[in-house]
């Protein structure tokens, strides 16, 4: 399992690195945006093969000494290899942009209210990523958790899932329904998810594990759904319930990418 | 969320040491087993709380110091509390017990081999818990992780999940499926989960997130399922994985203790 050592990252002048070979891997591929730089300091196999890739991808490599990688990133483990991304990454865009290029008939973003962990944010990553999720919304006030630190406990994922981020969720919500979208809140007094005939377009709202969804966004929910379950314990793991509810909505869609 | 620093615990003699309100509050519900004691350093409206209950269920606290209990678990922030358990819980039985007494139509049993990382463990055993689940199956060369770290991270849910440890992995499926239980292996090269008719009496086994099962076990499954995916990573984090399946099953073969 990939669950390296994520602490620091995200540096002066609001340069994001990017540590790990998976995610680093996920950048070069999907495209790191203009003004990025890989710094490498080891030659081994598979730092060779990737500051291979990320030429090949129009990505300049900087040979330097891991004391400078040291600099880049004093509190992770580098083993050899930083990518820094340019302060606009392509792939972030706001959320009009992504409403006026979408087209799709069926749809589902993942909105993550107050998700702090990054292990399970990561996880989040992951599954949106595997399930196709059209757009990930997250708060500008924890923008800081869309860095290099997600990129390396998602595997990388987090260079393929469109991350928007919104100065306020409220109004990000009625844009989304505006556009046709119906917004379903995760929360414990809601209807049975395997019961709810989830739209082509919708929306997941996950709020944190311990508060769940502030009254706000709940008002602004067209519905409540959750995971039918009995036993002990308060609910699940943020992550598990977000992979448990975006495959229930995705099965109800039909899985995309997936020939049945 | 409860993600407390969970590390040490189980200490000399084969005792089990617990710590953390909710996983003792847990054990104090479900039982503790004869010869288990739970020792009290500090008074706090909690504390007082948590050895009252523990008394009226029959546990008998013993007031001590905090210096005593950081001895009893050297590496962990107990917060004035510390179950230790009997050797034997009698909440642990063996496979033939729970199929001797297993009466029910419809099961499912979790079979957990070689997931070692205690916070996914403890994110699946929550699920579990949730899906009452029948019975986890684990090996018994990782019972260390059958102890009070897991029920930290499960938030307790460990004392209500009927964990059986078994030293042979092969002939417990094989005794599952003399009883009658069909046994599915979490395989990325299976059928998609949301295309197969799970049966009534069903095995799900969950292989370690990097080497997934092990050729031998693959070979004692009826079927492999999947999650149908598409998407740039290679797999889901784990207990996510298990949370779908466990979700998809249940679904089928109606949510236990829920009424619809």
């Amino acid at each position: 399992m990939e669950r390296e050592n994520a602490e620091s990252l995200g540096g002066g002048a609001g340069k994001r690195r990017v540590t790990g070979f998976h995610a680093i891997e996920a950048f070069v591929r999907r495209g790191a945006g203009g003004g990025s730089v890989l710094y490498a300091a080891l030659k081994t196999k598979r730092t060779l093969a990737l500051t291979a890739s990320a030429r090949a991808a129009g990505i300049p490599v900087r040979w330097t000494d891991t004391r400078f990688l040291d600099t880049l990133c004093p509190h992770t483990e580098h083993r050899g290899l930083v990518l820094e991304l340019s302060h606009e990454n392509p792939h972030h865009r706001g959320l009009s942009d992504f409403l006026l290029s979408f087209t799709g008939e069926k749809g589902l973003v993942l909105v993550l209210d107050g998700i702090t962990d990054v292990h399970n944010l990561g996880a989040i990553v992951r599954s949106a990523d595997l399930f196709c999720v059209d757009a990930a919304l997250v708060p500008s006030r924890h923008s800081a958790k869309d860095s290099g630190v997600v990129a390396k406990v998602s595997s990388g994922a987090s260079a393929f899932v469109p991350l928007i981020e919104t100065p306020n969720l409220t109004r990000a919500l009625l844009a989304l329904k505006e556009a046709g979208f119906w917004v379903y809140g995760a929360d414990m007094a809601g209807e049975s998810a395997a019961e709810t005939g989830f739209a082509h377009k919708a929306v997941l709202v996950l709020g944190s594990e311990g508060a769940g969804l502030s009254r706000l966004v709940k008002e602004n929910c067209d519905g409540l759904v959750k995971i039918p379950s009995s036993g002990h314990v308060d609910s699940f793991n943020v992550s598990v319930a977000a992979g448990i509810l975006m495959y229930e909505i995705r099965r109800q869609q039909g899985f995309p990418g997936v020939g049945v």
